[in-house]
């Protein structure tokens, strides 16, 4: 078993991001099949269009963005629950003057962000 | 893609506890590899001594409560992460005024609550 206080795991700041710093809070060392990762993203911070070789299950702690899923444009805030299919193009932009922040558990497999051009 | 607000997905009391409640955010039919459920339990609920056969991941989002895992008994709170292997037993109890409520992913496997002999 394992018990930490989420605000007390060390964060490591997203170089594909800006402002976004993620904590892996149960990690591939701690358990089989999955790990739970929290994001923050400071307001105007985020993540561009990207892919990911992993299935993304979420759900919003705080604060508010937008988020591209695929063709979708959505706002999302706490409470919200989010899933991202593997390979899917996503993105995020924190909005407002709080950061946004969330749960973001993904499968123990390889996984790797690819950049998408914006244009 | 998938996109709920929590507070609108309809829940189920859960048989083995005391004013508990679960609500499935993202479930098999949703996703291939694990599912997000939410849990919420009132001052005084919670579940007695149990196992399953997956492991929980699982983040505290509102409230407090004493939980037992395996032969360690802690209190926890908003903010804190726990991770229960398969088949270590575990008990929840609510504490304090407000509903105890934690998000717990497991694997889209099997399961079996079985209960344990209080004794």
């Amino acid at each position: 078993m394992k018990l930490a206080r989420a605000d007390e795991v060390p964060g490591q700041e997203v170089e594909a991001g800006e402002g976004t710093v993620k904590q892996v809070l149960i990690g591939p060392g701690d358990a089989p099949n999955f790990a739970l990762r929290r994001f923050t993203m400071e307001p105007g911070g985020g993540m561009p269009r990207h892919t990911n070789r992993v299935e993304h299950e979420q759900y919003v702690l705080r604060g508010r963005a937008t988020v591209t899923i695929g063709d979708d444009e959505v706002t999302v805030e706490a409470g919200d629950v989010v899933y991202i299919p593997a390979g899917v193009p996503h993105s995020y932009r924190a909005e407002g003057d709080e950061p946004f922040q969330f749960l973001c558990t993904v499968p123990n497999e390889p996984d790797r962000i690819e950049l998408l051009d914006e244009d």
